[in-house]
């Protein structure tokens, strides 16, 4: 059997979520997104922890991914133990109990056209 | 001889086929793309599997691609086993033979101006 | 305890802050970005040397991260010891003396329409 | 003294120029970059070859960088051997005698309004 793809820790030093919006919600709506893939075959407890430039850390957000499938986890839907606020700069750290990986997107309508980013997030050595 | 550059398991945890798209067919039909660069001096034999949030993987999807050459492979041209689904988040596990290099590239043109994504892949250790 | 996240040494091999900005200030003047990430337990003390196409280098520019915080680094912000001219070719290499995790974003805004590029930098070895 | 920083090989899987722009010239004409980063102390020798779907590579196409300097090379400038052909895919392969860090931009401004992409290139081992 071969190993499965990914690693446990993740991070991404890029977070905004815009403070509003432009066009049909909700595919239009600004959003901030950690896509994560379980291509394992054992379920990913997965822990975000989100970083400010001003204030400790907040966290740590729980969610699963089970085995075989993406999640792709808008930033602008945390809302336990607090939610993400809106047009302040964060960064996030994932963890995860398996190996995923882990990419980071950003959609911004705030103009009439949207934009777009998205890079792979930074892997972490184990 | 130099060691073939690239590896041969590869994983985009982003993917999403837009549902519909403005401008000019087919430069502007929104599409997703899996860019494949096979360096080397054998053809590579290449297979897809993608995963969902809601159900089991698809695939495996199988392409070819020749020894110095480039595949830029429209997950919206995959059809068999079974089309990608529109308008759905997905994630894919790219998988070779001989080493290769993907990289991932989004056109969205749902809006009036196209928007542009694009990050190379993750690369597993083999 | 586990490893801090991160890199040392890092490297942005593109950069560009446009002449002109359209929209908003300050969230759509145009910017080129450092996302730093210090997720680690002690203060980041980081060092950004600059590149040109046509000069010597400029810097070292000195920027603190405070242990578990984020700092988004505008290039256009840099004016010790020299601003970054604008509308010219640079790059960048970053330089902590703890693990930090860096990513390059952009926001050009000399059109109608903003546009967004995003990546992980180049992480040295150590 | 240190390590230098990057690696001798990379690769860009993606690659395509636009046939046609929109806006004022030079700088809002449609092109794709490899940005090059040169943080060391000797000149680097550098060679790209661009690969394509249907056809052999073209190159070897030979640029230097100084030491202490970035290129920001736009593929639509290269014409020795050949120019790169306009609207068709293709990659590239560079390498160089010494460490650089690479990394891939393209401005497209074939509509109204431009949009971006950026990522950092695939590093080889050596």
């Amino acid at each position: 059997m071969r190993e499965p793809l990914g690693r446990r820790r993740w991070a991404i030093a890029e977070g905004y979520i815009p403070a509003w919006s432009h066009g049909p919600e909700p595919d239009f709506t600004s959003h901030e997104t950690a896509c994560i893939l379980n291509a394992g075959e054992r379920e990913a407890n997965v822990e975000l922890t989100i970083f400010f430039s001003d204030r400790e850390p907040a966290g740590p957000y729980r969610v699963r991914v089970p085995a075989r499938r993406t999640l792709h986890l808008r930033f602008n839907d945390l809302s336990d133990p607090e939610p993400i606020p809106r047009g302040r700069d964060f960064a996030s750290v994932i963890e995860s109990d398996v190996p995923i990986v882990v990419q980071h997107t950003r959609l911004d309508s705030r103009q009439a056209e949207n934009a777009l980013l998205s890079t792979i997030a930074f892997a972490g050595a184990e």
